[in-house]
């Protein structure tokens, strides 16, 4: 269902408008009365130029668009009266529904049950609402919106509050608004409703996501990628701390993980940023520029003051952006276009700004080598830099300029930038957010490209096996993975020494004395782990040490003795069933990272072959899967493979929760899972 | 001496000025003639209005400050005519010094010389100068700083382009600049000169420091630690990634490590940021407010926006701010001001602000478990949110304020707040920037109120050694150690088999086998180390072993036998000689940690016992030295005081450059140095 009603009404009908600017019915009566469109204002008591019911505001003409500035309780019965009237989409700004709790729960049922048998869009309740400045369809509470420029970025917050500060964020930066919308609720009309309805709207430039928690992940992320093919997109996550009881007094939802949605958002598309103000950014330069799909985007800068261009190359290769030497030739020119004593190499620094400012820019921005050209230097008067940029600009290159200034120098710089739709933004750290929101769009672009799906090592929905409540054993967790293709240490699992024994002389090497059972988690913890076992003598002594352990803990009597696999580096990589998203899979390396600095790569199953390729290059460790150190080197195909094996397994076994293999060894010989954890969850498959 | 002659100057003579603003001396010119005190134009040309000397300038009237519009070979020549006419500073903006090279050393020899011979204080060369807004002292190319307001903002930046730029951006922030500094190339004025002066200055409230390479680094940092007694300072460094040929096309300085700087600049007191967005936000803020000397900063937020309150909540937890709840009589008086509703424990949501505003913020600020208070809302015409924090403000609350809305709102808003004197950030990001940089500040103070020494394990100047030129073994660099105090394993060194059966048989469970030379830093790398070896069969195949590798590598027949540790949690710990900041001390947790993720914790040494102490919990993986997951504690005084030792060890003894632990093991018993290197650098000893 399309949100046309909602976003491109023929008329509107403000439900308990006043006269009273202080009341909310009466700031959003303001508010929507210059709308192009039909305007009906409804309050059961009457009033100047107040209809006494919706059902007369339709009669005298088309509505179709209520705006509910009512108490909780009577909104379903509004609604009823809506759909007996046509009207196609409400929306709801109260609170008291069922984040509230109590009757709330109630009101929102019915509110909800009136708007499905109506066929409404219903956006809310709880926002604060919604505008089209083009349209000048206002339908929020606060009158400065009533300033906002129309343009091409389209807003989706999941808050009223945080859609209102952004749009003005936005218009502040004079990127002007297609949409503009707090999800609130978010019961009927929720954001991958939105990223529909502006991945199509040919207004809607760039698209602006802001997420709190998650309801509906599959659909979010599908909508994300939809969106994302068509148009940037970019993303803020809030959650990365504990937010804890104040967000659920504010909307209540499964939590996810704050890094695993911001993966799964990357994953799709989107430009994911770290604050509010990168947010705005980001989406302001992405509205007016874009580089084509690379795999490393190259960056220039022309600088007029070398001390910000120092702190705007230090913080855009943070970023990962690389300032790469001008080619040979395009030195050559700028010798003739600069004094001998600047620095011409990348960044270029012009000294102040000169007559042949236009020649600089556009020498750099046509080099074959660079993708971005950004330009910074003070706003002056006498230094017109949107004039020296348009000639690049037009010639196609991407141009971001960076200024400071007084006040209202910087505000001429940013208007003349806006009239020539080139990006500006203001000091040394948002150009390098700047060009970090442009590199890491066409870097994702270059890597989504690769469509083909994962080769796989076997079918992981062939083999199935009989899942205790419990999970698995170590030994049939590794038998499980050997029939998907993963490849296992030799093992026995043996009862007795004697058993022992004869399974260690039957090995290569030395071999790992281990608990068997699923019930240890971590067996080293209780000494339920001998490594090195070489000799008749050190069995008989681990072989004790182990069962005494496993007596201890009461697991049974079964003891794995297990082939050591050589020296390599360890990787932990699992997949699991993640309850917003799920299936996911995560690759780490072994030892603290994991744990103590989070340094996961999450994707999303399934997934492309090119991005679980990709997937450890996320990881800050990164070095470490190439053989830091004289470390062994991690066979990138054969992990891809493993971790699209893990992903098919969880999802082809709705039993299983959780399969991990720490540590995954990368050794000479390939990869071989030295421990695996499968973890069922039965109550989860009766459910299913 | 004092910069008197530069920042106050009864007069001030332009030498090299033209009556054309297109020239580098017209655009000073311009610029200086509005100062309040006397101002000469000099150019030997002649003109309307100029003198044509210094001397003849000097005899019309007083001048204590020549500013140089004239090029490099010119300057010495005419500082020796300033220096007869008695002008005690002066300012040279020309590059074409020693970072050009070539015939530029000699001229910056020359300037040097003679600013020295007359006793000139010189600010630069390579420098767009200086400005101190209050007496329109403007010695600035620039004509936009002609608009700037003077406040209580002292800022010192290493360049005169970032000097100019963040002057800009705090005059749009309304925090005036009581003065502006671009150091250049720094060859007789530097930062420690100005911070001084700053510190001393009653109209400076708040300093803001921005550095990219260091050339005297113990001066700095004593010139930030006093200048952090008086008044608070904040710092932003460049130069956390490779900027590599630029940067010394553009000063040239030692390199010394991004890290390093910033950790002996925040134990001098200087609250360090990340960009030079933040060192805008957190000087501003700081320029109006302040809170008590803390160990755990508690702050509140009174939103009207649950969305935005969220962001902030969020993004301030990432930096280690705390929303404690708020105490019983606290809700309880909210509630009488608030509909039921809202959330009242902290966030305290307001929903759109009432008449009652003013009551809930002061109520809130009046917590006695509340630090700081920050408000957020959207500016509004009818919502003036300076005036409901006003009475909190008055009595003595730290409040910060953060708004977004219509740029004319929000403009109006900062004007507000700026007459008010109650710091005003817009966005929710700035308010989590704000927030982070009052929290810092109250918690270095709070640290830095310790000012007692170490009380070490004993005397490190005590035992001295023959260092030979390459280092020394294992075995001498633990012997050292332990006659500091420090605990080693139980060893021997042995050169055959039998002395190493004995060696072993004579120590408590099984031992380890190392090659001891001084000339291989990674034995395990080449197979010179054996552990865990029990018996003697073992040994004579461990013996071999590393007897062999020690031979492969060339190393002579000295091989270690050593007492095992028993298990534990492993450190590293090292002391050394920083190039540009003498001795340091440095610890971090093992493993991947300290070179992957360059989690470590440096301090300068002689550090107080307070901030030794706290060292390690400035490490991301500090919770591993609480007893992570069932690991051992690590004695948290013992690590105080072998950080102390080495630091000592290291200052005590010229020939050493560098004492690393690698692991210091906690166990149960106390910290063991496993591992030890100790390297010598006869060269450096040779040149003290």
């Amino acid at each position: 269902m399309s949100l046309e009603a909602l976003f491109s009404p023929r008329g509107v009908a403000v439900i308990g408008a006043s006269a009273d600017p202080d009341k909310l019915g009466g700031a959003m009566a303001a508010s929507l009365v210059p709308y192009d469109g039909n305007v009906a204002l409804v309050n059961p008591r009457g009033g100047d130029q107040m209809f006494t019911s919706v059902t007369e505001a339709a009669a005298a003409g088309p509505i179709d668009l209520a705006v509910l500035c009512i108490p909780a309780p009577a909104c379903a019965a509004v609604l009823d009266e809506c759909g007996a009237a046509g009207i196609g989409a409400a929306l709801i700004c109260a609170g008291g529904f069922a984040e509230a709790g109590g009757e709330g729960v109630g009101h929102q049922d019915d509110v909800l049950d009136a708007a499905r048998r109506h066929d409404i869009r219903l956006l809310g309740p709880n926002t604060s609402g919604f505008f089209v400045p083009r349209a000048a369809l206002l339908a929020s509470f606060v009158p400065g919106v009533a300033s906002l420029s129309p343009g091409g970025v389209g807003l989706v917050a999941a808050s009223g509050g945080l859609n209102h500060a952004l749009a003005f964020a936005f218009d502040r930066e004079l990127a002007g608004l297609s949409v503009g919308v707090g999800i609130g609720a978010g019961i009927d009309v929720a954001a991958p409703d939105v990223l529909d309805h502006l991945a199509a709207d040919d207004a809607t430039t760039v698209i602006a996501l802001h997420l709190e928690t998650i309801s509906d992940g599959p659909a979010l992320i599908a909508a994300v990628r939809r969106a994302a093919a068509i148009k940037p997109v970019v993303a803020l996550v809030i959650g990365k701390n504990d937010i804890g009881e104040f967000a659920q007094s504010h909307t209540g939802a499964l939590a996810t993980s704050w890094r695993t949605t911001r993966a799964l958002l990357e994953q799709a598309g989107a430009v994911v940023v770290e604050t509010v103000d990168a947010l705005v950014t980001a989406a302001t330069v992405l509205s007016r520029a874009r580089i084509a799909p690379t795999a490393s985007p190259a960056a220039a800068l022309v600088t007029a003051q070398a001390g910000p261009g120092l702190a705007i190359v230090d913080a855009a290769q943070d970023t990962g952006v690389g300032f790469p030497r001008l080619t040979g030739s395009t030195i050559e020119t700028l010798s003739t276009l600069l004094p001998p004593m600047t620095y011409q190499a990348n960044p270029v620094d012009t000294g102040r700004p000169g007559p042949r400012y236009g020649a600089v820019i556009s020498t750099v921005a046509d080099d074959p080598e660079i993708d971005v050209t950004a330009v910074y230097a003070l706003a002056e008067p006498v230094v017109d830099l949107v004039e020296a940029a348009t000639s690049a600009h037009r010639n196609g290159a991407a141009i971001v300029l960076g200024v400071d200034g007084p006040a209202d120098d910087v505000a001429k710089a940013r208007h003349r930038a806006a009239d020539a739709g080139i990006p500006l933004v203001v000091g040394p750290q948002a150009v390098a957010v700047a060009l970090d929101a442009l590199a890491r769009d066409a870097t994702l672009r270059d890597l989504l490209a690769d469509t083909s799906a994962p080769a796989g090592v076997a079918s992981a929905s062939g083999p199935t096996v009989d899942l205790p409540a419990t999970g698995l054993t170590e030994t049939a967790a590794k038998d499980l993975l050997e029939r998907c293709g993963i490849t296992t240490p030799a093992r026995r699992v043996v009862t007795d020494l004697a058993q022992a024994q004869a399974a260690r002389s039957g090995m290569a090497g030395p071999v790992a004395v281990k608990i068997s059972s699923a019930d240890v988690l971590h067996k080293s913890d209780i000494g339920g782990v001998r490594l090195g076992v070489a000799t008749p003598e050190a069995m008989a002594e681990a072989f004790g040490d182990v069962r005494d352990a496993a007596r201890r803990a009461g697991v049974g009597e079964e003891i794995l003795i297990e082939e050591m696999a050589p020296a390599g580096t360890d990787l932990i990589v699992s997949a699991r069933r993640d309850p917003v998203f799920g299936v996911i899979v995560v690759v780490g390396v072994g030892g603290t990272a994991t744990e103590v600095y989070a340094d996961v790569a999450v994707a999303a199953w399934p997934a492309t072959r090119g991005w679980l390729t990709h997937l450890p290059d996320r990881l800050v460790a990164r070095g470490i899967l190439d053989g830091h150190r004289g470390g062994v080197p991690v066979d990138r195909d054969q992990l891809t493979d493993v971790l699209d094996t893990l992903g098919r397994l969880v999802h082809a076994h709705p039993s299983i929760s959780d399969v991990e293999i720490n540590p995954l060894r990368a050794t000479a010989d390939g990869l071989i899972a030295l421990d695996a954890v499968v973890l069922t969850d039965t109550l989860a498959t009766k459910e299913r």
